[in-house]
């Protein structure tokens, strides 16, 4: 297969910053589309897959699956987009298609869905490169629309933070009858709170710091409670329908638990590991209360999510930066001091 | 208020066996129906509380939640039942009757439900007192209808052990295209057998031990997985829509949440307190998978449960015993030598 080099911003080892290389993207096949690439958000797990935290990272690594673009060519047989439309690429750029969690449009369940960055090209038996670059081809079905009022900007992290935070508030059929809570607020937390507001729900925010108050009740929330301060923890009890979880690292969630109403959700999206302290199910089993977890989403639902932001003129809380910026607002995102989600502009490339 | 003296079987201090004491009754009040009981299924929750082991036992105690019996008299507003019916009553025997919880039928789930022993009889301002005894005096909304063509014997655990499992078959939408598991094959695991068998689902028992195969099937059970077998558990990843959990001792539930299907939940019935080891998030977040508890049923779903069992002609498999008897039942109980419930003829009292 012809291959074209193009330009893009990797690591080439776990212990190496994020500089300029030069990856190579397979010919755009039948069902492809080729997109030039305006702007990436920039995810934690970029951060995580760049040092290697899980474990499977193959270098080189071009992180980024926050990508949003104008199409600049197209497969002979793809029939949605056409030249010059503004489209997005989320966390998945295939996926087997055949299985039931495909036929369900739940590919990010699909036991061989291939992530935008670190997973396999079947075509060009090569890993996937990220969105960290000039262009991206990806087959039609993974490639979305996106609405014209919206900041491009802004949009990019919709791709990964809003859809994490979106598929759960779905699933849980959370409606304008809903009391929701999101504990954290960072990029998945401050888009769980507008996509929350948006639906309707009551919202609050759990944060250990009462200075994020005004924040977010700007971003949409009703309410906010200290988890430091026992008696509004106690006042907060069973009363929860579905509370969001985005806390990316270790932390006791049985107080949260505690809040559910009677078959009331919490659901992990940011905490991967075992829950330490322990999960009593002693509150579970007297309130019906549950503990899921949940992962970005399908293709068809974070359409549903582009959609339902374009007609709300939802974006995501953004700072823009260069790409040769990219070390620093990984120090910078270590350390809590982004609102809410870094997003490269890539014409610095 | 005047008060009845009736005989029954009690322990006066955690210490204590078992043994013939006499208990106060309430008079028969306008709405409720006074039950001579014919039979009493023995509950672990029954020697929990003798023994104090919740630390909330209040003495004398009287055990006794899985109760059939006979009308022997109605309140003058009782329109459900009259002299003679073949009753039963549960766990409850009342609540507030105006929460959110009591309005949707979940009265297990009201934060005042009252339990048929160990709970607070308004009326008397005393405990209650169970079905270990010669009669009992119930508000006519906690008093079920037992079907006719039942064993009365064997319907006694339907009150407990079957709501205790027919309640999450039903919440989590069990159909006969559900593939279900049990784990644990104890009161409450041959009933889950039964009911989602019944229910038409596929059914798999988990046991550590193949000597209880052939005892699976001929209650239900479609197959058997042994989860000590590595391979066994490997081929039953990803399979499971709804596994029931009637364990009743500290566990590591990880291995059975890597066996639900994406969607699936982890129900659990049997064990009260924290999860050890850690239940680990990544399999959860991975495959949409929850972890929730259960507590036994509210009384519209018990009475739907009786009817079913009634249509489907479902009872427990039981060893019937006389009162006197119970002390040794108790410790038979605790080496799990029972197959699958006791209960107590109370004609022995």
């Amino acid at each position: 297969m012809n291959t074209n080099v193009v330009k893009a911003y990797g690591a080439q080892t776990s212990e190496s910053d994020v500089l300029p290389m030069d990856i190579k993207r397979r010919e755009v096949m039948p069902k492809d589309v080729e997109i030039d690439i305006l702007f990436c958000g920039v995810c934690h797990s970029d951060l995580h897959f760049v040092k290697n935290d899980w474990g499977f990272s193959v270098y080189p690594v071009v992180p980024g699956h926050e990508i949003v673009g104008r199409v600049k060519n197209v497969g002979s047989s793809v029939s949605r987009f056409k030249v010059g439309d503004t489209v997005a690429v989320g966390c998945l750029v295939d996926s087997c298609r055949s299985c039931n969690n495909c036929k369900a449009d739940l590919e990010q369940y699909c036991p061989e869905w291939v992530g935008t960055y670190g997973g396999h090209d079947k075509h060009l038996d090569l890993p996937t490169f990220g969105g960290y670059s000039e262009n991206v081809i990806v087959e039609e079905h993974f490639v979305l629309s996106v609405p014209d009022n919206l900041d491009m900007a802004g949009v990019a992290p919709i791709l990964c933070a809003g859809i994490t935070t979106w598929s759960p508030l779905r699933h849980w059929n959370v409606t304008a009858k809903s009391k929701v809570a999101v504990v954290g607020l960072g990029g998945l937390g401050h888009m769980a709170i507008k996509l929350a507001h948006a639906l309707g729900a009551e919202v609050t925010l759990f944060s250990r710091s009462p200075s994020k108050e005004q924040d977010a009740k700007d971003l949409g929330a009703d309410k906010v409670v200290i988890s430091t301060d026992a008696k509004q923890m106690e006042e907060a009890q069973n009363y929860f329908d579905v509370i969001i979880d985005t806390v990316p690292y270790i932390h006791d969630i049985n107080p949260y638990v505690a809040t559910l109403a009677t078959n009331g959700t919490l659901v992990l999206v940011g905490y991967l590991g075992p829950l330490d302290p322990m999960l009593n199910s002693v509150p579970m089993i007297m309130g019906r209360k549950q503990v899921a977890g949940s992962l970005i989403g399908g293709i068809a639902e974070t359409q549903e999510l582009l959609d339902f932001c374009g007609e709300h003129n939802i974006t995501s809380e953004v700072e823009v930066i260069a790409i040769q910026d990219i070390n620093k607002a990984y120090d910078r995102m270590l350390k809590s001091d982004v609102r809410y989600r870094f997003v490269i502009d890539m014409a610095s490339l």
